[in-house]
């Protein structure tokens, strides 16, 4: 893409709220950076628009989630947002859950507006499993979510719609389940590692429910985090607020020694047990032909949360430092000044990466400065900046610095593409 | 994608309610087909879950539609579904507009859930344009609307809540949008064509506004449409009945002999002009450095609403026919019997499939009978069907047969990739 044509501008990189230099209104460095770097912007509290950058980030946060979920048998499919009120009365909810948003339509029907879909999918679920022979099977979506929540902050870190994959579970046994939640665990892991926040991410003990002692949230550490954590420092076990309330001590080793950490959850999963299938009558016919209830699990991950948090995890003074596998480019092309050698070798180029397949974001722009664009390139945090000017062509060559390295070095034109196609 | 592991089956093909055949219940033969095939589950009127092969064929419109949005220009972006009361009384729309569905969220904060995005892209476009040298660009979403329908029907063709399309222009010059909007009548029946019902398809006169005399809708034939058309005899041109009511003559030649028919509007597109910029104070300096207001166009697709209408588009007595380019597979490949060589053969082809990319759905069942899996392949409706069998590898062959032919022949095994990648 033509940076030419990015209808969203950067926002004045001279007016540099990050670190140590927050203004008032800055929520955290990711939803300052995203919105001056132009991925998202905010049509009010707690709700936001994915601009051409973010959107971008967005389908590949998605694509990561998507394929590790296909991978682990999760057939796809795409729930509705506005769900029957009778639904959640019939799980007891509509009174109890305190961020469902509610609608009236028309004839006085009431809806709740999705902030979770076991209210969906157990009734779904109903309509196709009967015998053990059905069983276990999951589905996922990636859909958008609601909640209410009073306090929207940290930009997109917690926002009133976002968007959500929520992958269900189904089992005819307890040990099916626990096999295929441990397997979940280390889904991911891998989803967290290829998201550029693996290292920061730890599976932390939460509540369990009538069904099993824990649940498990993956909480990534960071300052902008809403939740605290305690890590203990003997077995590295993490455990929330709640579990720690209950526990002086940790539940694996013991130990009564523990880190505190600032935290923002970016999954969790949960043994749901019978919760849902009981008063949805979901049941199927065992060996024997006896009825038994279905047992259920779920398995949560903010994507558009996510997006924030990779951002909090990877960013420097200068602006945000995607990791390559959702960046929203891979390659940032450059060119400057104003001379026609230039110009025609930047097209060449640009239209070459776009053969080889190579997502390439040019700026073109005539109106920028060196520093001007340089300066955009790095709060914009693509992997790979690429600068053609008058200087590297003298050397028949181009300049590549890779956006967390320092060191530039000058490449041939013709070697540009065999080594962007070895990353 | 193993057909033993797809969660949900096929209704009982037995009780067809196709053509000729209709109960009461059913509301359209695509709702009825898609329903019966696995395709999507009502979960209240006007409220459709996508199921695994309908998430498929979603996809393959949303790619269709993505693709030629994109050749034309338009940058991706994703606005949310909840907007704010503010924005529509400032368009004066809150009270107007009786398909808004409202919601009343924590400290008595109301929202929108949006129908359309004029009331969020025009502000949002206010953010980014300050000069004539911005313009003109486009943005585009595929995202979920909300429309509280007083009467939801014919499955997924009149729906509560549906994805659409919606792609939004400014221009400098009332010109400028004439010239895009005729370009993007082209790029509208481009995609109809892909997506299978090109011919069908009529560019329709609808009501205009302030700023052009007609808008335009492109209203696709069938019996399940609620929307009556009318094609001048003589030159072809169609008109909705509102333009009718108001034209005795046809407006194109004057001819007052027309054929009646009934429709359904799977896409639309209106010149907003000055509409959403004048009371957004959506305005640019032109060259003279005077303020104006931008001019802007909007360009809907159903992409749900277009599922159904290509069903409606393809089918037959025994199911759906579904066009290449969106079907949820490319073959259909079942093993007929327990010959341990017929298994072999069949996992090793549908092994080979997938390594070429070629997606495939594998009947793998043992539990149903041959005539039961070909009744269940005409339902889906998958472009290719390819058996295996004793019979067939006694001639060292597989059967192929297209689903929308009545021949089938034999080939070589190794011949079926060559063949399929030819398509």
């Amino acid at each position: 893409m033509k940076q030419s044509q990015l209808f969203c501008k950067t926002n004045k990189p001279a007016l540099s709220r990050v670190e140590g230099n927050k203004s008032a209104e800055t929520e955290s460095v990711s939803a300052d950076l995203l919105a001056r770097a132009g991925f998202v912007d905010q049509l009010m509290a707690g709700v936001y628009t994915f601009l051409p950058l973010g959107f971008r980030v967005v389908k590949n946060i998605e694509n990561v989630v998507r394929k590790n979920m296909v991978d682990a048998g999760g057939q796809e499919i795409l729930m509705p947002v506005l769900q029957p009120k009778e639904n959640w009365t019939t799980t007891g909810r509509w009174n109890t859950l305190d961020v469902l948003f509610k609608v009236k339509g028309s004839g006085d029907k009431e809806y709740a507006l999705g902030p979770t879909h076991e209210e969906v999918v157990s009734p779904l679920a109903k309509k196709f499993v009967f015998s053990y022979k059905d069983l276990p099977f999951s589905v996922f979506q990636i859909q958008t979510k609601f909640r209410d929540e009073l306090r929207a902050k940290s930009g997109i870190l917690r926002t009133r719609e976002f968007l959500m994959k929520d992958l269900y579970s189904f089992h005819a046994s307890q040990e099916d389940l626990d096999k295929y939640y441990d397997k979940m665990i280390k889904v991911y892991f891998n989803i967290f590692k290829e998201l550029g926040i693996g290292k920061e991410t730890y599976l932390t003990l939460a509540s369990g429910g009538t069904f099993s002692r824990y649940s498990h949230e993956f909480q990534m550490l960071t300052e902008a985090g809403e939740d605290l954590i305690y890590i203990c420092n003997k077995c590295k076990t993490a455990i929330n607020k709640e579990i720690k309330a209950e526990n002086p001590a940790c539940p694996n080793c013991s130990s009564d020694s523990f880190q505190e950490k600032k935290a923002v959850e970016v999954g969790n999963i949960f043994k749901l047990g019978t919760k849902y299938a009981l008063p949805f009558d979901l049941k199927y016919k065992d060996q024997y032909g006896q009825d038994k209830p279905v047992i259920m699990g779920c398995y949560g991950i903010g994507i558009s949360r996510a997006m924030g948090a990779v951002v909090e995890a990877n960013h420097d003074e200068k602006g945000i430092v995607w990791p390559k596998e959702i960046a929203p480019f891979a390659v940032h092309l450059i060119g400057l000044g104003e001379d026609k050698k230039v110009k025609a070798t930047s097209q060449k180029i640009y239209q070459e990466l776009q053969k080889e397949n190579i997502q390439v974001l040019y700026d073109d722009r005539q109106d920028k400065s060196a520093g001007e664009k340089f300066a955009e390139a790095d709060l914009i945090g693509i992997p790979y900046r690429v600068i053609v000017s008058e200087k590297t062509l003298a050397k028949n060559s181009l300049e590549i610095k890779e956006r967390n390295k320092s060191a530039a070095k000058l490449i041939k034109v013709k070697d540009l593409i065999k080594l962007l196609k070895l990353k």
